[in-house]
């Protein structure tokens, strides 16, 4: 196996340039086009016959094409010879369908895992999977990173002594937990209800965050309705500063609309996990990119040394 | 396996719900949905237990979402205990990626015959693939039927006595031959020379077809092009009435446009293996049904009768 | 494929022979030895050619040896011409190593699965799983049962208007809230901390149960460990009268010991997924049966009938 | 993987003799035996562990013996601990079973490239398959290579400026287009249609071949027939000088008696992708070598280095 | 699984026939031939959609091309739509390649039950394999049969009570053994030792065959040399009447040249496992029929009763 | 593949340790626990990522905890991201479980080989396998050594010139007949038959034995029954020295108590494949280790050289 290749595909260019710049490298370039039929066509431009081939691409908006292209990377790539094939999934959005809570469903966050090994997958690199199960959906071997370290390394300017770290779900609450311990601050969690794919209640806030300035967390904002509700809970009780913080800032339907609503929002910090376009892009929103820790990732597992230690799994 | 249950994706109820009454069957119902974050959800709305079920659904636009809407219905029957669950893909679209004539391409047609068995389909139902060899890409047992029998059939009515078959491509010669055969007629073909995706040029045309009234026949009509090139071609050597006919009916681009502006076109004769909209249906247009050849190449495999006096695979 | 054939390994021929009884069957005789080099010796002592095969064998200690006797059944079975192969495995033990949260562990739970098919199960039949999500650890389709119905049947005789469903865990809240609805009681969920293998503490509890009558819900009840805590919490709160209810009655440890020490535990309810043997049923304990919602599922299963009507797996 | 080792079974050990020379290397010694019960023994007489091995074998007469040889090979070389496996197939006879034009046959190609896969090949190079679709039925990655640079520089020599190159069948235009590009020539393909396996006959000559030196050329020259066709046909047209020439010249049947009894045919340019006796090396027969080909393709493919670049797979 | 269909290679098509009688059914008819490369080309000349099919070919010479008939014959009837694939296979010669007893070898004994597996084989009935172990060799279930019923059966009409079954090999002594047990016979053995793949010497004999009269079992008779061997030894020591018994009547190279020459040998009896053609059968050779115990194995095992009672594998 | 890392079970850590001693190494820790529900936890305590990774761990009591151990740690390395993973069995006890010689058993050794492939073995090293069939059961690369060149280096110093090698079973006369020929001595053997898993009767000897000093050679001893029958029969004959010899020393049952009601026994020779603890030590016995022989295999197997010239496989 000789040396690194990185391409990618539509979904995120941007992050793949990046992750590339840190390790030294150029992004290979992908031809890709559709035919009259609506077929995809993917060519690989550059030589990888022997390489460690990573191909960068998050399960983002439109999510079937991106999928597809990665698929038609995976073959192509195998196809060319490349000694080993890494799938770079930093956003894995079929990870929310992971469980068969209703008769005749697909789990599709295990198809889709099947399908890339299908492709050519030999290895999966992702961050951040909505349940951490859902790891065990690969049969390839899989590195699970997490956004925390990240995020946490942002927050430490802001020297929030008498903050507290919120999780609006119960469910998520464990990740919560480590971020706050990063922070050196207690952690809250709400007791939400999901009433459907765009509705949730939250019912109370266990632990007490009066008058303390609070660092709401989620692993993922959609359309923001989660972070809505939890804001209104956390105003009543009287907090001090107001953060809210996510690992993908996906920003889907009012989102971002919602998120302008609510002038006493400090600050909206979130990852490049997922592409955020300039019109999302809100005067107190800050991305922190994810390019050093998953080019560290692909550099440690090139040359054979430890992941683990990047990251805390234990989460 | 108890009886037949057959379900459609969003791709052409028209034609599955077709099926199924030739069958004296309702066909099943799907529920398919976007959430927020643009991943697809399928549910099967009908138990499946135990039965030889069929999945209808061709690959046309948007052929990403169709083709893994069809993945997932798989994955979901599967899951809910079908006893046999066979694709039924009266357009194949992929067929046309069959061959490696770049360096560094996925054989999507290959690929994606993969993916259907890593979700679980254990039989395809095709119609007229692009190149024969196709056939071979697909691991589970797969009946490839062909349409020239219900083309023929159109056809006889006007008992077409100076008629000649006319195919704009050598490389289909075989087909049109039979088509020929059927109808009693001889045959000239085209040589064809393709630019591009959407660009051809025909050098010259095998045969005599002066003062004869042409059928000209092709697998699939995309964006007219190749249509237009051969028109050009008969009308230069004086012929009587033209038909077009194909067993694809895309009219992708501006097929439409250009069919309409050829006034000389008596009738262009297709079939309903992809769905044709309202706005594209031609008054000189003729759509004949595949409904009741795939039902009955249904019946048939399901009472284990033979399939293959239906149509002729000689082509 | 003819008739339904139900054998079973060491574990559980208790509950082996109950399911064969409910469907009118005798169980089919197993020889299983040990070589003098401790290696299994399994024999299937009934013809089974072509029939549909149902081998019960919860994971119970000795998990190992239980694991690997129905690895050997499996095989036997298959060799033996099996028609289709289902494991019913009531207690899947391995669920709970669901994910991989410390550096090169394996997530067993995956493995199982994967041995599972390696040794020929064609479907598997299970109760309760830790998780929703290991349901897709199993490639092969999956019938994932619940107790809840059988356990609030039991419960609606007391009549308890005045009650509260108590989960110890709030992973576990969504379970209890179904439990819950079935009985028509609100629902209250501790925040609780694993510090390791068996040792937890309970921060607080979300909703008040102070003076009413209590039935603490888990899924599991392993050394016990959890329930003391969970006790501790809502009699400080005052309660009414104190139920214990679970699905999976491990009892390991100290647990019995445990739950004989509380005089106000006014019925400790469980099920028979895992054999419970005549020292641990305390007087208050109560085992309701599971055979009949297994057998149910056999018999549907065998003859084409929706299973997903029998329970409901939207919790 | 350390360095690369070359087998050949009794296929054609000339050619691998050849090949291993080009590379700087000894052929290592294969010993291959029957039997009394005729079953084949196989014993790959060097070492091979860690070692990147190529096994020399064109699927020539007797071909279910040199495929045989192939495939125990493959296992002995695997079970020998090969870092990596690569069929070197410079003739794949079974690429000419690649469809179903007839009910209840195997597509043989595609069964013959799995069961390469399932006896251990990780990789194929091949030379000119019948269809460039049979590439699609390997699953293995696969380098298919092909004569037409090693012709065209043989007919350099000759500066035909006056030539034209003539494809006798249709289908084949392709690859002869590509070949006159390569001499800057005209191209004209005849118009064939096969009656039985031995039987074609030739309608018509697309393309004006009169008083032109002509070049005939042909994927395979089985036993002679299509040959003969197209002779007749351009001799008709009043030619000049006659050329044949072919990439697998298999002269099986009557082929070499036949081309013997042309006399005007001033050469017959093949190549060594099949082995060619003595008896049946014409005089004005050319065999030009492969070896330099196959052997920088294996030197590329165990460098690393871009195979694309050697030949141009657009043809 | 509506019916058997049977049908039969070019190895023993005898066989098939008599089989099929038993059973009541035609042998349904096989096109085999070979094209012009000697590329196999095989059709299944009958409709077998959803049908029980039982392919008939022991691998006896020539080897390959029989191997590899019934691997297209497999191939041909799944994606013909059989419903289940039994290769029958009386004589499995590549069971005797089963050890790696020199460096770099294939364990083809393996590799060729691999190979049917790929090509489409659900089942196997086979008899008298060379080891017991090479039964593991088969991933799918696989009946073993066994001929010593059969050869008893022959042999009871003697009532040879002064009788001994001797063994020329100690490998083969458990069969002998049993087949005593069939007579009421006690067992004598030769301690045998291969010095070539024809050549053997036998040391000396366990048991006292002197003054009896011998039947001397082996499980095959190749070129005769073991069956010279053990004459030598019981003539040397002074026996009766002498008998010579196998399953597996090969008899290739100079056996029945050295048979004939043993003018004390009484009577040769052998089964039709494979084909013995006229002029191999000697006046005093009898050839057993294993038609019946194969068609009552193939009714047994399509109405999904009981093989193992019917003969017995303690052997 | 970078560097050698081997971990241990808890079957043997001692041969592991000293294994790793030979080739310079630490061996890497390994963190086994049982949860309370008794489920085995795994944990490989050091880096692996791209190693070339060695698991030591023989099948011995108890068998079915330590194969799932084994099973687990392949697991745990191949999603820790080893190069490649050898299982190290020195003692494969499944071997016994070789052949279908009851209805509806599992051939238990060619199932626990698809488990280790299904938990990620990539290959085996094994020692004495008890059939040498067994080996084929194995679908990966598999390195079978033998004790024998061990154990004769050891009888050298006693310069037996009047020695016989006594085999007490005809099934293993060949590798009583490859040590012989090592120590330059003549080969007697037993005809043994086996009533049970425990009890053997020995008929009688094949070969002079009287006057000689006897090496009595098996390859495993378990409850030590068959060398007290041997041991009857060349006491009965008059012999010299008695000394006893096997490569898997299990003991089992009463065993040690046996061989010490012996005093004529005057050495046991085993080896170390299996621990032997110290109350089973008899004062008699010798225990050679195959530490350096399975060292050296990993040596050359990582460094590409040639295993088969370590020892004689031809046996």
């Amino acid at each position: 196996m000789r040396d690194i290749t990185i391409f990618s595909g539509n979904a995120h260019p941007d992050l793949a340039r990046e992750i590339s710049a840190y390790l030294g490298l150029q992004l290979s370039p992908t031809h890709i086009q559709h035919f009259s039929n609506d077929c995809l066509y993917v060519q690989m431009n550059e030589n990888c016959r022997e390489s460690d081939v990573y191909l960068v691409q998050p399960l983002v908006t439109p999510v079937q094409e991106n999928l597809m292209e990665l698929l038609f990377m995976l073959d192509a790539a195998r196809g060319a010879s490349a000694a080993r094939l890494t799938a770079v999934i930093p956003y894995y959005a079929y990870a929310r369908s992971d469980k068969k809570d209703a008769p005749r469903i697909s789990i599709a966050g295990r198809l889709v895992a099947d399908l890339l090994q299908t492709a050519g997958a030999n290895r999966v690199i992702t961050v951040a999977l909505h349940a951490p199960q859902v790891h065990g959906f690969f049969s390839v071997p899989t590195d699970h990173l997490n956004a925390l370290n990240v995020l946490a390394q942002h927050f430490r300017q802001y020297h929030l002594t008498n903050g507290i770290v919120v999780s609006p779900d119960l469910g998520n609450a464990k990740s919560a937990t480590y971020f706050a311990r990063l922070l050196n601050l207690p952690v809250a969690a709400g007791s939400k209800k999901r009433l459907s794919d765009d509705k949730v209640v939250i019912d109370s806030i266990v632990g007490d965050v009066s008058n303390r300035d609070v660092i709401i967390i989620d692993d993922e904002i959609a359309n923001g309705g989660t972070i809505m509700e939890i804001l209104q809970h956390v105003r009543s009780r009287g907090v001090g500063r107001i953060f809210v913080a996510c690992t993908h800032g996906l920003f889907t339907g009012k989102a971002i609309e919602r998120l302008k609503s609510q002038p006493d929002i400090e600050e909206i910090v979130t990852t490049n996990t997922v592409p955020i376009p300039a019109e999302k892009r809100l005067p107190n929103m800050k991305v922190l990119s994810m390019a050093p820790l998953i080019a560290e990732t692909i550099r440690r597992n090139h040359n054979g040394e430890s992941v683990s230690s990047l990251f805390d799994n234990t989460i």
